[in-house]
């Protein structure tokens, strides 16, 4: 299977490159680094991507970027932070592996656990997460010649709790590789419209 | 109470209007018609619109666009009309209100059954609708001085059956009246960070 990882250098997705490169042909993409490069907000730039990629059986996202702030001051700017990076950009790419996939590939994307339990200075997260989600389900059921779609919603990252634990109190991590097991089941598995929950 | 109704010559609008305004002050606000004028899209309308209304005690948005069109073809432009109008235009409302309601005060947005419920041509208001249910449920977690704050997700309404019956086989629809009924149980309730659904 040909698989094509973005965000193959970030936390989760490195995790996730490690265990399909087992026995899958990787293609790694970042913003800065990689096989391929790619800007997730430009459509032009994941037109050249894909272009130069040729035909493969799997597109995996674990990239896309959110602000927090407290609520009642986050602009305008902050909002569309998350929604150009991690929302937009994640449904662009989706919409243009569309034709580039073999039939019967999949899609896998990311979403996070504050969809479900919002934490303080969170809410941009927690409504790009939750859209994503909704995205996942709804575009499962247009997507044509078997495609499948998913999205991995994991919790806080034992890899970041150094940094982040303050954010997350009583959240229990979870290693990106138990993370990247989510994707495994999402790209070699047969369901479709799914949200894989990752909890510690 | 006096209660600011954004949208409030829509379908559900003059229903809620219609039902609130038997007991309290409303304030009929429009696009194009009513008390007060306002673009959601745009900020300094929304502060415009606060500023010359004065102190109040709840906000009800029933507003806010989204298109329709199969995922696959769905432009850019297409998806910047729902992030734009429904669910930024709700968020800015929200966000803008905070320092006029009163304390204890409520705002009760919109959203639809499309989150939970895809239809053909239907993933962008799946998605928006979606980021709006999450969004309330984190908002209603950081708000100050006892704000509440819900969502009303209608199904299809008997009023617009004459023209949506194609995209909703075997939707069982509701009338306005009914949802009004949602609305005021956010509004004149205690409860916060929910979504109240009204199915048929």
């Amino acid at each position: 299977m040909k698989i094509v990882i973005v965000g193959a250098s970030g936390t989760v997705g490195s995790a996730v490159t490690a265990l399909l490169a087992q026995d899958h042909q990787v293609i790694r993409v970042g913003h800065r680094q990689g096989d391929a490069l790619v800007d997730m907000t430009d459509s032009a730039s994941i037109a050249a991507l894909f272009d130069g990629i040729g035909r493969f059986d799997a597109l995996v996202v674990a990239s896309g970027n959110v602000a927090f702030a407290p609520f009642p001051e986050m602009t305008d700017e902050q909002w569309q932070t998350g929604l150009e990076s991690k929302l937009m950009g994640q449904i662009r790419l989706t919409r243009a592996a569309i034709p580039h996939l073999n039939d019967g590939g999949s899609i896998t994307l990311i979403s996070g656990i504050l969809s479900e339990e919002p934490i303080n200075w969170g809410v941009s997260a927690s409504t790009i997460n939750g859209a994503i989600e909704h995205f996942v389900r709804a575009a499962a059921c247009e997507l044509p010649r078997g495609l499948r779609i998913n999205v991995v919603s994991p919790t806080v990252l034992t890899e970041s709790m150094d940094k982040y634990a303050d954010f997350f109190p009583g959240f229990v991590p979870v290693p990106a590789a138990r993370v990247a097991q989510a994707y495994k089941k999402s790209v070699l598995g047969v369901q479709s419209g799914q949200v894989f929950r990752v909890n510690g």
